[in-house]
């Protein structure tokens, strides 16, 4: 695509920031498992734990075997709608191909862990909607699948090259090919799986808190650290002016995000609520991602302060429909997704909010419907809900014969 | 200033590494947030989770409308004391604006968000010593208005070109802009505040142990990783020598903090006291902050062991004025704070010790008078301090209706 | 050795990347005071992190003043077998000292810095092995002298251009020089020290459970996310090509090894067993750093497949010699730090299996030796081992006078 003419200075620069937004990402999966963690209840903390430690590696590994070929299958392979150049990584061979790969940004190596990493967040966003009664080996299929295909084909849509590009599509760094993939694959399971036993009651809902706030609060910290690499990696070099820009509008989201959710959550329930603080932190975080390098600082504080006004909304909301979610996944990633792909159409400069619409609708179409049919055979076959006997004992001493603490 | 001669590449790497320490400057919240936690009772661990994660967010929001350019007002509106140049933030124009902002060390934004990082550590250090009794609405206040004029003044002094900077001035990387700011801050606040109920006895002084050892052991390594960040990056560029220099004399000024802080403490308390170890590594990074650029690696030994000496010391002598510090920020920031600036004038060639302490001085008289006035009227008005039953029961359940933990 | 042609940009990248390699290297220390303290009894959380903490800052002291000489001793004074150019550091003079000293890859402080929090690494793997019953004055003698003497002299060997170096010898970033040094000290130190009271009975193997799994969790995501810098700082610069078949291969290897451990673990156990999962992982990860530069992706799989396969079966087999590794870590970092080196013999192309035999040979006769000379000097001195009362009663009371938590 690009004549690669550029340094090898830039290309090692270029290179290396790719490779260290890389492990930014990666720190996010700890990130998702301690917020995960410390939402749930004591009795399911290994479970969480587990499923947060197993994604990753799935994730890593189905998109070294199919996954990246799948999203990214080059121009010889690609059509609109689905593309595939083959199972397997290999790397173009030689000094120049190195360089020459994407012109001088990144090596093929850097691509495909940089990609990889991304690959795997969806499928942890939706462990922590089904945590503390979805079954541990469905879900390791259920995840295996969805990353492995359902992901990577909704990605090439939009940054493989497909149709949701040439459509004028803007998602800078996956608000909906990330967030909202996860958020949709979390609905589906939720309304297959039902509420936690005792959360929705005849006289109420009866709220079930989680077992941990540090480790909560650390996980947020540590996605709004990944989340530099996270938007500023997706810049695909280390232009300065470009990754710069990210880095402030992506901080400004999440901060205006943390204080909208918080005070507005003050006005619904007169306490000031961290776990609303938190999610909104988060909230403002996804809803900047989908346009951190074309909106101004101003108006990623408007972004992050709608993003964060929308969580405490957004929690009571699917609390009505008996849509039960401990960790508010879907109030986060696919509320705020849905919002900040749509706020690129409203705020970015020439980009077109019909296309922003086409997306947002294509993309949740088809990751619902694939999430739902998957959960739905994986729940006539095997079956995704442990008892109610291994709920009411804790998943940790029902899959795993083991406690997440000993304090005494 | 400088003339924008340099290449491309040397800007893209000079830039690259200033948004790199800004993610270490931001992780050192998280490491805050753990330590304060770790040292608090069970009672109060939200409430300080929800303090350490609002300030960066008040803080970046704050900066970004008028902190910054209180602080670098620029050659026309800066005066020896005071200069600002306006509300809100906008980069100059087009890729020459990029490199040419800074002689192609960083972008604008890099600018921005490196120092915007900066500004809130300094209300975090003041959230750690008012712990387990203060307001959380009141201290929200004083952070706003602390983060937003009182750190961007004396910050403009020496950073912004004013006159402590004529005057000759060293302070590398904050011993005193930041840290002593923040400890004076802190103190003002215990003072204001008074001791929590049941420390300091009839019969003597009762210690009140913190909650969760793994928590503020995280945090410190956390704060000392970060340190890589604030020191190193405080070199405004990626210069080899300098910012590897920087990397050497902040490890050894850690490390000796810690060994003879916990050797001191033996010799004190005849036990292997883990917070002293832990505080005598913050010590150290504290102290050396102010000359990590221009003292040998055997200076920074030195200078991080008066650091750690200092230490229990320090903790002893608040007590014993019966200013009640849970976490010891004052012993460490504004302590080791003074002694580190106070160091440069000792060891780093060609600086003059009376400059280093008239400017420990003006900042000190600066910080604190504000910091007490502020606090003052706060204490006055809406009261700082919650009532005797709230300290009791415990800030998160009187602030927040929330438990930090649900363990059985 | 090298001629500095290399532009100053270069040199610039270069650095910068081994200085950000340290900070990965240093958050590892963070991730062994987890996992460890998630492994112990509550009763001794405190001593484990009393040691983590203090072990790096004897480590980077002591490679200050003699480990770095010691270890690269350059080759006006390198024996085969062991050579040392004298106490203390200091760079060369000047800029063109800087980029002159390894051919514009890095300055010589950042040389000190990467390869002193390597060092450390090595005793801080001992600590775990003998945690709940290991003396604390006499383990910071250990680890002063073993950090200080033992391992900069096998490092030498190899890194330095010592004997093994000249034999062909290959082991990238040290699954041999690092990780089975620091198994093989593990290894004397249960031998000599006798398992935890209670572990072995009459009647059987009783497990005793670790204190807290989500420390353990994080502390494995630690140790991952540092080991991109442990290997992939280990290219020496910012090559492209080089450091991202690094990332990958280093990726692939944790993964494989993650999937395969619990996978054979259940076969074993029939339930999903987290340590396992975890110390897959980091067998992995241990088991892929002596050839991550040499070999293809599709290797690195099974090289870490082989290492998880490994782990439940080590756990098995040290137990049945009555050995007792409360973190696991002799099955972690010995057994797979020697199928690393030996894979590299295996899957390296134009490596030599002798070699290969005779560096892990060479490595473990030495440390071994002297670390089980060492510790039974100590036992028969000071002695090694708490008393059966201290041990009932966990050493953060008798020790540290301090509990690790105050829940209540």
């Amino acid at each position: 695509m690009e004549e690669a003419t550029i340094s090898q200075e830039m290309f090692t620069v270029n290179n290396l920031w790719i490779m260290l937004a890389t492990t930014f990402v990666f720190i996010m999966h700890l990130g998702f498992a301690c917020v995960e963690a410390g939402f749930v209840q004591k009795k399911n903390v290994v479970n969480i734990l587990f499923k947060n430690s197993i994604t990753p590696c799935i994730g890593l590994l189905t998109y070294a075997i199919m996954g990246f070929n799948l999203m990214y299958p080059g121009s010889d392979y690609a059509g609109g709608w689905f593309g595939f150049s083959g199972f397997g990584i290999a790397s173009p061979e030689g000094d120049a191909g190195l360089i020459g790969y994407a012109g001088g940004k990144y090596t093929y190596w850097t691509d495909f862990i940089f990609q990889g990493m991304f690959a795997a967040t969806c499928a942890t966003i939706v462990s922590g909607a089904v945590a503390e009664r979805a079954k541990l080996l469905p879900f390791m299929v259920f995840t295996t699948i969805f990353v492995m295909i359902a992901y990577p084909i909704t990605g090439m849509w939009k940054w493989g090259g497909g149709w949701l590009n040439e459509l004028g599509f803007h998602d800078f760094a996956g608000s909906s090919l990330v967030h909202s993939v996860g958020g949709w694959g979390a609905l589906a399971g939720i309304i297959l799986l039902g509420a936690r036993k005792g959360k929705y009651t005849p006289t109420g809902i009866k709220p079930i808190p989680g077992h941990s706030m540090p480790l909560a609060t650390i996980g947020v910290f540590l996605l709004w650290f990944g989340w530099y690499g996270f938007n500023g990696g997706s810049v695909l070099s280390a232009d300065p002016g470009a990754v710069s820009l990210v880095f402030v509008t992506t901080s400004l989201g999440a901060v205006s995000g943390a204080i909208v959710a918080f005070v507005t959550a003050y006005f619904m329930f007169k306490s000031y609520d961290h776990s609303m603080l938190l999610n909104g932190i988060l909230g403002g975080l996804v809803g900047i991602t989908a346009g951190a390098d074309v909106i101004t600082p101003m108006e990623a504080i408007i972004i992050g302060a709608v993003a964060g006004a929308l969580i405490p909304f957004a929690v009571v909301f699917f609390d009505k429909l008996k849509l039960d979610d401990p960790v508010g996944a879907t109030s986060v990633h696919l509320v705020c997704g849905i919002w900040g792909t749509l706020a690129v159409g409203i705020f970015g400069e020439g980009k077109d909010i019909v296309a922003q619409l086409t997306g947002i609708a294509a993309i949740g179409v088809f990751s619902f419907t694939f999430a739902f049919i998957l959960f739905y055979i994986l729940k006539i076959t095997v079956g995704i809900r442990v008892s109610e006997s291994e709920e009411e004992r804790g998943l940790d001493i029902t899959e795993h014969e083991m406690e997440a603490y000993k304090m005494f």
